[in-house]
């Protein structure tokens, strides 16, 4: 028995969080066992990963430095967590995966694509989204809401040139990988995002 | 202007830390600027990839997390401070570099040789160390003196059958590249140790 793989991906202040919640819930109410989580971090290791990741240091981060750490915490993520739920037959929602990397190491940092591909190959093996729902919003809009939050991590730092890259790269995968990503307006007001929601929900239910 | 890049290698308790203090010592009576650093770790942020790497926890830790997160170190260590003393001219003294990783994470864990190359390519590139000084001593001998000290951190628990493979992939490392490796017999007590030390110590600066 195998379980469903559902990423949410997208930039900053795009709404992914509190639409992943409001999902789980559609889905638990459907009878499904859901498991919520998030990269990077998802387990006591790999958030305290995510701690050296995203913590601000007076120490520039190298590219590479940054690209294995997040692939060391994805290492630990699957094994610990996504990998024992899938085959327990749950349903695992997670706050981004892969296509973030591309997006962030990848099209934002200038990182070359055969390392990604490589520690893509030897990290996730066959552990594949079965869906992945991008939240698409402009950096201004995105930015805008995120700057309402708490403080900045290190890498919400960046200029608006390195959001407007993921942006167009995220919108890059949809379009080359149709089966698998479903792109939302996430501009809009949360309402009218979780209509959006609602056919992908019965998509979702209607899997054998 | 290119300095030289001297690492240190061998099992738990073969004394190299004590021997790269004293090898410090010798090359800057000589009039060398030397830099000692150690692997994993060697600057803040590298150091505190290491604390995640070695701080034993209750979550067993996938073996591709280990190497991932070794080579993060790695990476950082690299472009933070080796490779920008290499370029001033300095000494590096390092104790324990890449080839630990091919025989802890290799030989000890049995991780694929693959995965490690690739990542050797990826991180290391061009700054591979001009000499490499393997303190060969049998398992035991090392273990009741690393037993000595404080508290085991995560990879010193390992048990004896993980140590032997370690310390055979060394060998077997320095008879395939007999021009970077010598080896040392580090079962010895310290001052017959630092005579083996001398002649390595007279080609060092013997070198253009």
């Amino acid at each position: 028995m195998s379980g469903r793989f559902i990423t949410l991906e997208g930039g900053e202040g795009a709404g992914k969080s509190s639409n992943l919640e409001w999902l789980a819930e559609q889905l638990r109410a459907s009878g499904k066992t859901v498991m919520l989580t998030r990269e990077p971090g998802g387990t006591p290791l790999a958030e305290s990963i995510r701690h050296v990741l995203l913590n601000p240091s007076d120490e520039p981060m190298a590219a590479h430095t940054e690209l294995l750490l997040v692939f060391a915490a994805r290492a630990q993520h699957l094994a610990e967590k996504i990998r024992p739920a899938l085959e327990r037959g749950d349903w695992v929602l997670c706050d981004r995966f892969v296509d973030a990397t591309w997006a962030y190491q990848g099209a934002g940092r200038g990182l070359d694509a055969e390392a990604i591909a490589q520690l893509e190959t030897l990290v996730i093996g066959e552990s594949r989204p079965d869906m992945t729902i991008l939240f698409d919003v402009p950096v201004e809009v995105g930015m805008s809401r995120a700057g309402k939050r708490a403080a900045l991590d290190r890498i919400e730092q960046e200029d608006v040139a390195f959001f407007e890259r993921i942006r167009m790269h995220y919108l890059q995968r949809a379009s080359h990988e149709p089966g698998r990503f479903r792109v939302l307006d996430a501009a809009q007001p949360l309402e009218q995002v979780r209509e959006q929601l609602n056919p992908l929900l019965e998509e979702m239910l209607a899997w054998p």
